[in-house]
């Protein structure tokens, strides 16, 4: 399986020789422009916080309620003067209405839904997954659609959206069905995968983690601010396709579909760089970001 | 296996029922006082950082060159007055000499080596590990030795402490050999395993993550600060040993070769919390912090 890859991999980048497989740097240095895509208008929320501006890529394929519901949120405005509500070392920060739970002061909802059904998991059949072939320990299959991270059971035909590092979720109560997207969160830390199949993922963070992962933790019980004061501001949350096509962040995502992408893991599993001693030969759904880089300039029409 | 360990617990707690398994929460609350022991002061340093205080426990067993070399450092004040250099979202917190390259301006090592033998495994034979039976991705074996998360391969008969969340290690130049523990790091993000069998490990942070995990990231190249203004400054490093009694950190730590761990593990795998609905049934190494409590009050003599 891994000589395949090496060989995919130098075809693809249509390099001569299999002494030296090539470095992370050097595949995504010859990754032709058709192994990246351009952001998703309707599937990117942009976040402005004071400390920079977050971009989150939706997954309407694994949770297309919460989606559904996130964009009407974000169109009516919901999150901006809203707040980091929580930030919990190792675990999660989360954001959204303080008031959410006290009815006389909670922010209307407009004509977003109050309550989802779960979409803890969708059928692992037909899922394009571009299956990762190292063992995980959570799952017995894991892998890569729409470039997130995948974990998926064939004995219960179900896959789902893996709690990664800047994964999205929406928080919920203790029923199944309490959530709907108005109350979000991202893992800062180790990734925990014990929630995974107990709660609803809706994206991953694409770029800005900085600003949810370096926030000051708070010192409450789970992590919430004990003061108000302490919460970081939401200015404003708005769909990429809702903002002027000028002011839009001008980012590309690697194709998990692509050759480029099995060549990347490839090279992570196999280190040649100078540094490295010691060569893992392994490489786990966690650790394997998918890459964003800025879009290169168009060329004059 | 899990039924040994539920049984392993029940007697240890001295249930009554298999009926419930206990929760995590019920698992400390009954652990007796025995599984919990005191910081080591030899093995115990304390770092004292604007944002607060961090705790870091030392592994002799796993780097004795190295750990002799920072208690060195430690008794003589090294890092008092230096900084953290360096911030990468998703990986690690470096701190040491900022001019530590710049024979001139860098500050002595004192007594302490300038160099010593790379402290990446130890033999795997002797080594008493709480086995972890779940299967993991990086090493054929993982599992604890006192306290530390450990990975080991039976077929190279060596040991290994691994990347966890919260571990610290020495950082090194392109040689193997070129580290002292003068510059240290912790990971603040998804576990980096693949840094495994290439670096020297020395210990982890016990207490005080946040103080290294929620700082601004650093925006020159692999997270290092641009300006110099931008470093958190370090006020202070003492080993717990030369602190005067009454101003060390009262700390116990979980026994990793007790009966509570066991039953901890067990009841992260099969979770009986009302609020999940899914058991992963699996505990991976590094999701499976060994907790700290502060220290009961001494009864009276």
């Amino acid at each position: 399986m891994r000589n395949q890859f090496v060989a995919a991999c130098l075809i693809g980048l249509n390099m001569p020789s299999l002494a030296a497989p090539p470095t992370v740097a050097q595949v995504l240095e010859h990754s032709p422009a058709t192994d990246w895509r351009a952001l998703e208008p309707q599937n990117t929320l942009v976040m402005e916080l004071t400390a920079g501006q977050v971009l989150i890529e939706l997954a309407p394929r694994f949770a297309p309620r919460h989606v559904a519901n996130i964009r009407t949120l974000a169109r009516e405005g919901y999150w901006d003067g809203l707040a980091i509500l929580r930030v919990q070392d190792n675990y999660v920060t989360q954001w959204g209405d303080p008031d959410a739970e006290v009815p006389a002061k909670a922010k209307p909802l407009g004509t977003a839904s109050a309550r989802l059904p779960a979409e803890f998991s969708v059928p692992l059949k037909g899922l394009p997954l571009a299956r990762l072939p190292d063992p995980d320990g959570w799952a017995p299959v894991t892998g890569f659609v729409d470039g997130f991270p995948v974990a998926a059971d064939p004995k219960t035909g179900q896959a789902w959206l893996a709690h990664c590092y800047g994964m999205v979720g929406a928080g919920r109560d203790m029923a199944r069905d309490s959530s709907n997207g108005a109350e979000l969160y991202t893992v800062i830390g180790q990734s925990p995968r014990g929630l995974d199949l107990n709660i609803t993922v809706v994206g991953r963070v694409l770029q800005g983690m900085p600003g949810l992962a370096a926030l000051p933790r708070g010192t409450a019980e789970m992590g919430f601010y004990a003061d108000a004061a302490q919460r970081a501001g939401i200015q404003r949350v708005r769909l990429l396709a809702d903002m002027p096509e000028a002011e839009r962040p001008a980012l590309e995502v690697l194709r998990t579909d692509s050759a480029t992408w099995p060549a990347l893991l490839q090279a992570r599993r196999v280190r040649q760089e100078g540094w490295f001693v010691h060569s893992p030969r392994h490489i786990n759904l966690c650790n394997a970001t998918v890459p964003t880089r800025p879009r290169p300039p168009m060329p004059p029409k």
